[in-house]
């Protein structure tokens, strides 16, 4: 009887904290981390994966349009795509609007949260979920980029969580040299890369640990509201050409119109949204 | 001894909340409203007016900064400056960084929010306080600008809390007209605009009433982590054309160093990243 009643779930970080009124509808802990699902009053039913918020019904757009429109909209080619981690399924769908789009390899560690996503949160993968192109493997995605053949991916999507718990091995030298080995030449890697605010010294390294292992990379920044300081970024790279930075008028037009957050215009403004103090870090 | 202890002090805001982990040091209730004055663990000492976080000694450069620099930077003459509201002293702070500003007039309607802020945060008013250009009146805002003369003020900065309490006049047609009458014609006039996502209807009239007034407006997005859902926004408006989105070398070369969120380039990219949901609305 508990459960019915509304109450604060909170995302504590560093002294702050984030919470969403609402109840809880699923605590469990799977092989690899706690998850919960939410129903809140303010962004509908939310996911939380060790305490911290992922996505919700209402606002899972401000994160997963700016890590897949930049990369699919700039890409030369965009048959083959990979997604590691987003077992929410939401870059998934990002994905899949794009026609051009042949297959989608998503490798996701941790099937409890594709099941429960699918059963609670089924607005957020859509059609994805039903999509042929979709190819789902419950498998671990720092062994699957180890394993993949030489220039074998037109986009490389990593989505994962924080780099604690399984997302861990995502922000490390041998994984982001397998993913710029599996590219092919013309193209692009993307990550969400963590707040400059709540996540300064992660957010830095993970800046600088792409720009070591590519040749071309640059940072967009932008907001989700239920992510720590609400500030956020994600990180491109490709092994010359910044083409995330040149959207396809002809694939842009097409996404535009079904996007709430991503337009050419606002992700110009993303990429030029480096805050002073980060700047000056990276230039010491 | 309980207000020794360490608590969280929340802002609660349609169904979300963000709390600091800290301790209440001053509750208070002005003629005008509630005053409170906290030490976080994570922020320092901060400040809320009415329940609703106004600023803290190390997150005020998130607001202030983009309010005062595209204005300053951009104004052909910065000579006389008016402030409406900023009772915390980080607005005059950032305008008195430029020698070229000879007289600013500061009216804030409560002076109880200039006390604890000069008793509780001294630095986030800084050197302004005991500056000789500072002009510090304790009034009405809106009647101020109503009794002003013709073409008397360079730049005009409203920075007022949401627009329920005292700063309710600070959004209306009346008083944005003075406003526009009172300011130079090479003049800017700014304001903050609240968020796009947390007070999506009043940022949207804002932007509204101030195009409808001005021949010229345009709005900056970006982040202020303990406000709510963290984007924010700030509007910019002159009577023909947009200075403010070119900040003049010889100024901003001076600024850039001192800040840590502004930048020419972060301010241009802000400018561009209206989300795709407000330009929908606007367009209507």
């Amino acid at each position: 009887m508990e459960q019915a009643l509304t109450k604060w779930i909170d995302e504590y970080h560093q002294g702050v904290r984030y919470g969403l009124e609402g109840r809880v509808i699923v605590n469990e802990t799977s092989n690899y981390q706690e998850i919960t699902i939410i129903e809140s009053h303010r962004y509908g039913k939310g996911l939380l994966l060790d305490g911290c918020w992922m996505t919700a019904e209402k606002a899972d757009r401000h994160y997963h349009e700016p890590l897949v429109h930049p990369a699919l909209c700039g890409a030369k080619k965009i048959e083959k795509v990979l997604i590691i981690g987003g077992g929410d399924g939401g870059t998934a769908r990002e994905c899949l609007r794009y026609k051009e789009v042949k297959q989608l390899d998503m490798i996701e560690i941790d099937n409890r949260v594709i099941e429960l996503s699918k059963q609670y949160l089924p607005n957020i993968g859509g059609m994805a979920w039903n999509d042929s192109r979709l190819n789902l493997q419950i498998s671990d995605g720092i062994e699957w980029v180890s394993n993949s053949i030489e220039n074998s991916y037109d986009v490389i999507i990593v989505d994962g969580s924080d780099p604690i718990g399984p997302a861990k091995g995502l922000f490390n030298k041998r994984f982001l040299k397998n993913c710029m080995r599996i590219l092919n030449k013309d193209g692009i890697f993307a990550t969400q890369s963590e707040s400059p605010e709540s996540f300064r010294e992660i957010h830095l390294e993970t800046i600088k640990l792409i720009r070591e292992i590519f040749n071309c990379s640059d940072t967009l920044y932008g907001c989700v509201p239920i992510y720590p300081s609400g500030w956020w970024s994600w990180t491109f790279a490709t092994k010359d050409h910044p083409s995330y930075q040149y959207p396809m008028q002809t694939r842009s037009k097409l996404i535009e119109s079904q996007c709430d957050i991503w337009s050419p215009k606002w992700q110009l403004g993303g990429f030029q949204a480096m805050p002073a103090f980060i700047k000056r870090e990276l230039e010491k």
